[in-house]
């Protein structure tokens, strides 16, 4: 496929990205936190991407989250640096924590439990390096608010994020008063596309779906579904009239299985066509059939394309070796995602 | 990871493929079919690697069937042939099946729409190569028995794989009478781990997930769970005393979402623990807790290792982008499925 080929150029399924639409969601978010007054830590965990990184970091490749250490080695290997953990310290990788802590210029873990300060105490750092001054010290504290995405509408995810920003700053406070001043952060797309003025008090937001945003993400309230930046592409592979379906190419290998009994139009909304649902997928096979009534198979031929707006983004997106970047429906290339732990 | 290391050398999530059983499991399929007289040709969609395809063939690499293009481009360039991909001829691949049948041995497609069979007119194979004869000829008819998978037991599925059968049989007759005479092939894993003698009449099977199995196949009756081949490894990553709950490193990333609301126990069999269940995944989290009572904390310290035995096979090993492979408990080295389409 060569560059500024239509969408139809392309086999099926595939992943597609609007690149203006990620510029535009990458860019809005910036400028949201920059009004806030708070710094923005973007993560990673939805893309696994180098070329998503940049955007969403406006290029400086600094202070970014990932959800595995294969991302976070991966950005490492690319001059990302300022790159948090967001996860429990895992003991079976304290030595590969270790590893990128003395290799880059900071590398933050989270610790929850009394045992994993010890598995650090017990893995100091080489080179002069320290798990940050003597032995370990609180960098700050890091909250997800996910208890957003149970959210409807701008309303409740405001009140949410209210809560979980005053329960932090209470924490703040509480902590200072034993004489421990460090960083904050909370995160969660929902509340950092409708942030309250209160988490301007914060260090640091980290939201991360924000840059594909998804069919779910409208649901909730944090985006329209025009700013959802991922389309999976599908082709009709089969009439069964006998069943009143058709039969596409996107299977669970193609968008995940995420969203199960959450939509009317089932795994999905089928762009252009609200009549319809994607229902009941195989590895390899979707069936889609009429909301109601018969289907007119003269307008879905056999080889005939159609565009699913995925549920979940990260779930979507995680099926695919590679996505196809698109500007107003021309291919502009490929970026590819790391993958594994 | 060194090869002989146990299994607690690697880090989780991880698949682990236990390839004794997986050898038994290959090898009790050609015997199966020996007996029965029908021709083995096993499916690659559950593992997409060399290796097991080799255990799965005997060797031979030939008579296999792929479910999607990468799978036959990624056998075909390690010397695989007589490829049939099992798929209904998808009209934005023709150009890739075309090389591919210009280039094996033997490479088999499906058709089952006459506006298919127009597409392989409209682009005759080059180098003396045919579509089977002048133009195109039918070399056989594929049905998949998927029906099997709705069954309890042996009865039930010997009833299916009866009825499947006869029908191809049936059509075969039918065939036969206006001078069509062609090869039959049926499948899944179910009729094949306990086919009735009538299928000896058929000229090929072609199940796929055997060589894994899963709590699936455990559960309609395809297999014992003793057969199942493959283990999703996870550790404690957390303890949440107030929700009663473990909080592991195996979230959908780790196993999928495959499974949802079929088991007691949640997304798969946690080995040797029955009292316990995985709920509620995220991407990177899993959520165990008791079937009923208090959950005991001191047995299950953070870092400590639990086995999922994944409900399905196919759709776990998909989220892996490499397999650890073992001998009895002793990791022996990687498999690297192909993936994409």
């Amino acid at each position: 496929i060569s560059s500024g080929e239509p969408l139809s150029a392309l086999c099926t399924p595939a992943l597609v990205v609007d690149v203006d639409k990620v510029k535009r969601n990458a860019q809005r978010m910036m400028e949201r936190c920059h009004q806030l007054g708070v710094q923005l830590r973007p993560h990673m965990k939805t893309h696994k991407t180098l070329e998503c990184a940049d955007i969403m970091t406006g290029g400086s490749r600094r202070c970014i989250v990932v959800s595995t250490l294969a991302e976070a080695t991966f950005y490492a290997d690319h001059g990302f640096a300022d790159i948090l953990y967001a996860y429990p310290l895992p003991f079976d990788k304290v030595e590969r924590c270790a590893a990128l802590s003395e290799r880059l210029d900071l590398f933050q873990v989270l610790l929850d439990h009394p045992d994993a300060l010890e598995r650090l105490r017990k893995r100091p750092l080489k080179g002069g390096r320290r798990w940050h001054a003597d032995g370990v010290e609180l960098t700050g504290v890091y909250a997800h608010c996910g208890n957003t995405y149970n959210c409807k509408g701008v309303e409740q995810i405001q009140a949410v994020a209210q809560e979980t920003t005053s329960f932090t700053l209470q924490f703040m406070e509480k902590l200072k008063a034993v004489g421990i001043s460090c960083k904050s952060s909370i995160g969660s797309t929902p509340s950092c596309s409708h942030p309250v003025s209160d988490m301007g008090k914060l260090s640091e937001v980290h939201p991360g779906n924000y840059v594909f945003y998804d069919v779910q993400q409208s649901m909730i309230g944090s985006c329209g579904l025009e700013d959802v930046a991922v389309r999976v592409l599908t082709r009709v592979v089969g009439h069964c009239p006998h069943r009143n379906q058709l039969l596409v190419d996107c299977g669970w290998m193609g968008i995940s299985l995420d969203g199960a009994g959450k939509l009317p139009t089932g795994y999905a909304i089928i762009e252009g066509h609200p009549d319809l649902k994607l229902l009941s997928m195989t590895q390899e096979h979707g069936r889609v059939e009429p909301i109601s009534g018969p289907l007119d198979y003269s307008k879905y031929p056999i080889g005939s394309l159609l565009t699913l707006i995925p549920y979940h983004s990260c779930a979507a997106a995680a099926m695919h070796p590679v996505y196809h970047v698109h500007s107003e429906g021309r291919l502009m290339g490929k970026w590819t995602p790391t993958r594994g732990w």
